[in-house]
């Protein structure tokens, strides 16, 4: 697999969309990206697992870091990549291959610009915390990852997405105990129990707070749910795995008491939380930026790596094409005139004083 | 692994229950059955996968057919076995070595009897009907299982158990749409939709009926549960698996049809069904039996292999040492007395006039 970063942005987002990499698969897309990039002479590569960094060495006082996943959510019937009406669909078009290819492009195609430039592309962002490959990456080589400022190309419909929410995800755990299914009466059928964290769920009101002026929304799902011990056997354990979206108005163990009080009576074992981010459209560097974008921000919805940045202490904030609200969906798609001017947008503020 | 025939039944019963043989693994259990049958004079030996058929040719007018399954459902911390206060515990201690053993010691120690006998030892009975071992040699070997009489050593309590209720597998399958959990409102969450299907079951108010003056109990039960995409997606499927017994009152298309009514507005998809069968004592060999060993009959709540004989055209009961109440159950044993009692009574109803 060659990637042509010569070919328009939205044709090489096409290409990528195509090289499939589903988080823990990225690979050949991780390879193809290093490929590409290796003989730039105005980049120095590195190379951490499946993650890229590539940096350029200008000396300019100044050194922004663009930031992109390249792993995507389970194939859904929806690849290979087609164009329709203007539309780029496929897995991954939205969520974020257009802007991994708007990262590509820069990449390749700015020789000199006003500010240094970190593009880093990484692996497993979709899955649990612990596999993220920036948080890898900011283990193994702190250094490749300094800047002033940090602009994650995650999809936010081409304006500035402030902050974003926290994740969490726990299991909850209802306990019986088996019998055989044809006395039933005997035991306690732990799947049966479990109705009652499914209550909790399909009952649940999530708050929509304001914060820093922006507006976020809540949420709390199931996102797994197991039980079963073979087709005769009444089970004695069911567990539902709960991911619950929190206002970066929650610190990640605030959220995780929410949860335990939220499930009382049933066993909540927290297995990943990433705490959110507050907007910080105040500071300087995201003002900068704002203002040489335009657009009304908003507030992220979706976790992002800006958090990581955020404890990194590292202002950064969401700009991307396509629709966050499409992001996972089967239908996922993005504007080509959407990546396009992402490209376009990026490009004068890296070289336009 | 060399069983010893010539041990006492309870210690033949505790070295059965040591090889361990959950349904799909009965090689090794029925090897060792194979080879302690295999230089016995008086018995022809046949074998189908991992079920073994022992024959007398005694040239009697009756046959009658001892049967009885070597697989159990998973181990759940109860093994190796234990004795303790006159009670033998362990995975398949009660559901159904205890009979199994008494089969064997019966098959080793009679060189001549009034009736002849067809032992058989068959595998996969804890799973789906379609695997079952005894299904398996009705159709490659029928000639193998002819007989006047049938006698299933599954537990009884050490009394006869007439017919046996059928069981019915299905998936009822709730469906949503896919969506990014940060934005779980733009989804519908079909585990959460599940909530409706255990609703139903934890509503569920069972039958008690009389069948031929036995009574009865059904039962329908989740014995399994799954759903899920990844940890940030909005999961678009969810499938219960349920459990329907039902009295032999019912037949199997009546009860799949009453399965779909009570999940009306679920997909049902019935995977597995087995008739039950009605007791039937009257007839005249199962009430000589009766009468030989005494007691009073009661109904059989699990399905068993007698429905199985049943539909070959040939009467059949339940008889067998064990609490069927403790079949499946961590906590499984079966009083050694009881295995000895059964063992003496079989023992006197094949040689005495």
């Amino acid at each position: 697999m060659q990637l042509d970063l010569s070919r328009s942005v939205a044709e090489l987002t096409a290409q990528i969309v195509d090289v499939e990499s589903v988080s823990g698969d990225e690979q050949p897309l991780a390879d193809a990206i290093g490929a590409a990039l290796a003989d730039l002479p105005h980049l120095r590569l590195h190379r951490d697992g499946n993650a890229i960094v590539a940096r350029t060495d200008f000396g300019r006082a100044e050194r922004v870091v663009l930031a992109g996943h390249i792993d995507t959510v389970p194939v859904n019937d929806n690849l290979p990549s087609r164009q329709e009406n203007g539309l780029l669909y496929g897995c991954g078009s939205c969520d974020m291959k257009s802007g991994v290819a708007v990262q590509l492009r820069l990449a390749a195609g700015l020789a000199s610009a006003i500010r240094d430039v970190t593009y880093v592309f990484y692996d497993c962002e979709e899955v649990e915390a612990e596999r993220n490959g920036l948080l890898r990456l900011s283990r193994n080589r702190p250094d490749l990852l300094t800047g002033d400022f940090a602009i994650l190309l995650e999809p936010s419909g081409g304006v500035v997405e402030g902050g974003c929410q926290g994740t969490l995800r726990a299991d909850v755990v209802a306990r019986g105990e088996r019998a055989h299914s044809a006395r039933s009466w005997l035991g306690r059928n732990a799947i049966h129990s479990a109705g009652g964290i499914l209550d909790v769920l399909r009952a649940y009101e999530p708050r929509q707070p304001l914060v820093d002026g922006l507006s976020y929304h809540e949420g709390l799902n199931a996102v797994g749910i197991r039980g079963g011990v073979a087709g005769n056997v009444i089970p004695d354990e069911c567990t539902v795995s709960v991911n619950f979206r929190f206002a970066p108005d929650r610190s990640p163990d605030q959220a995780a008491e929410h949860v335990r009080s939220v499930f009382d009576g049933f066993e909540v074992h927290v297995t990943d939380v990433a705490g959110g981010a507050r907007p910080g459209l105040g500071q300087p560097a995201a003002a900068s930026f704002v203002a040489a974008v335009g657009g009304q921000p908003r507030a992220k919805l979706g976790w992002t790596d800006v958090a990581r940045f955020d404890a990194l202490g590292i202002p950064a904030v969401n700009y991307g094409p396509g629709d966050p609200q499409l992001a996972h969906t089967r239908n996922e798609h993005v504007p080509v005139s959407q990546i396009e001017e992402c490209e376009q947008r990026m490009l004068a503020w890296l070289t336009m004083v």
